[in-house]
This record gives structure tokens, sequence and C-alpha cells, in this order.
């Protein structure tokens, strides 16, 4: 597996933004590991937290050409740097009464959830972690069924008091600057 | 604000999809308030998340359109069904002494976590839930001095033995059918 970069986005709220981030990347058959976008506390702002497998130089090429897209305000790139990634996962298996203390087990030591339970004998799983952490479950679980799989793609935060809005900058106060 | 829908586009994992994706919501000027793509299980299929603003109806035409777009392989509209909603938030926050047992406190009740704590006095917290609940954790944690926030944006599931595959059908054995 080549190697992951995590990069964030901050865009201007506006329709086709999304899809000329995610050309760009497809043009130059750039593989998207995982990619989430929401708001932020500013509602003319989303950010995009996008994780891209591929080769460090190409990769920067690209983000130059992110960073020059109409409606990008600014690109975080946090490849080396000290950062916080997690993901969250809902993992539906089968319960059966004969195998359902193993599966609480497994989500007691992953300091997991369960948030649903239907009669038809299937558990609803919910749990947060790094990429890894998730992968690990995932195959723990396997083994009892697997119904369905949903993952949010990894979200980043760089760790201490930097943010993606720069040094010292705040979310509130970093687009009202200009 | 208008309705929000939800909905599930399972994609073969090739580049380019996702701009085609983005690009068709773009054009019919449908506004996307989060977005999560995802791989699944098969590793050859990632699973996108959709949170779309508008009206019902055309919010069908473009479900229609989406399932027609090449490498869709399935979309399934969770309007009105009984689904599990879940997003995760990280959100960086000034922690200074006088403060810090009241934020460990909102910490507590939200059954939230602090994952980071700086020399420079900021704490980042993570938290789960449903959109409702992500959006009160930040307006109390606001006059608190938020740095940054990032969040996965929702992923969906049914409730109970329901899969995005269809009924009864389960990830494994839903492409190999067809």
């Amino acid at each position: 597996m080549e190697k992951q970069h995590t990069i964030t986005i901050l865009v201007e709220n506006k329709p086709g933004v999304l899809a000329r981030v995610a050309s760009l990347f497809a043009r130059r058959a750039f593989n998207i590991a995982s990619l989430a976008v929401s708001i932020t506390n500013d509602p003319t702002v989303s950010r995009i937290t996008l994780v891209a497998e591929g080769d460090e130089v190409e990769l920067e090429q690209i983000v130059k050409q992110t960073n020059k897209l109409i409606d990008v305000v600014r690109v975080a790139d946090y490849t080396g740097k000290p950062i916080l990634e997690r993901e969250l996962a809902l993992i539906k298996v089968t319960a059966t009464p004969e195998n359902r203390a193993a599966l609480m087990q497994i989500v007691q030591v992953f300091e997991a959830k369960i948030i649903d339970f239907s009669a038809e004998q299937t558990f609803t799983i919910e749990v947060t972690g790094d990429t890894e952490k998730i992968d690990a479950i995932e195959q723990l679980l396997e083994p009892f069924g697997i119904r369905e799989t949903v993952r949010t793609g990894r979200i980043a935060m760089a760790r201490g008091v930097l943010t993606a809005y720069g040094e010292g900058r705040t979310s509130t106060t970093a687009f009202s600057e200009g």
C-alpha cells in the first residue's frame, strides 16, 4: 500500500467546489482513501479532510493546484506533523444467543457501544478511534458475520495550539481578517 | 432551513466517481450539508453518505440520475426510514485553570473524551452523537473559546436487519450476486 497523506481543505460553502476538488485528484489518478466534508462554526466555510494515497512530490503539486481553485480558502497538509486522527464506524453484526457474550467482550475492550439490537438477532456497534483500531475491531467481528459497515473517513487536527487556520489564529477570526 | 435528506451511495472504488456524484448535485444547485466517503469491507467498493438539503421531488430526480452514473452500484435513500445517524467531532477549546472544571463537567455529561491537552492551555475534545448533540456541545463550549472544530459529517445505517445492500443480503454476498 502506498503512503497515506492527510490534508485539510477549507472551502467557501458554495455548490461546485467539492466537485472541483474531487476532479483535480481524479485527473491525476490519485486515489482518495477517505473524504469527510462538514460544516464549521463559520456557516460560510466547510472543511474537507482528505486522505490520499500516492507519491509525496506528486501530492505537493496537487496541494498547490488545490490552493489555486476557486472558493478554496486554505489547504493544510499534515504529512509528517503531530496530529490527532479519528474516525467513526457503525458495524452491524449477527448476534445469536451463543455468540452474544463474546461480542459484548469485544465491545467492552474497544470502548465501543451497542446502539441497536433487533429481534432478528443483529447488533449495531458504534466505535471510534484511529484507522488501525477500526480495522482491528472489524477483523475481530468478521467471524461473527458482518452484515454492513459504514465508516466516516478520517478527520484530523494538529496537536497543541496550532490550527488549520494557522498559528495562534482562531476559527472565528481567521476569515474576518480577509 | 430546508429539510435534510440522508442518502447512501455504494460506488466502485475508481477515480472520478466521486467527482461525477458531486458534479451532479452541484449542477442542480443542491446544497450538500455533509459528505462522508470511506472504504467498505469489500475493497472494490466505497460507501458515500451524503446529507443534502432541498425539495423532496427534486431530490428523487437526482437519486434516479445518480443511480445511472458510471461506477455507481446502488443508491439507498433513507428519507422517512428508521435509521441510526451518527457523526464525530473534534473540538479544540481554550482551557484556563479557571474554566477547566466547568469544561470537564460538559465533557462528562456529553460522554465525550479529552484526547489532547497542551501546555498552551488547549483541550481537544472528541464527541460522537447525532447532529443535534454535536450542535449542542459546540454551543455550550462556544463561550470558553473554540479554536477549531472538525466534524466527520453524518453516517447512517438502517435500524434492525435491513442493510444498504437490500433486505437480508449481506455486504459480502451483495456484489457477487451480480
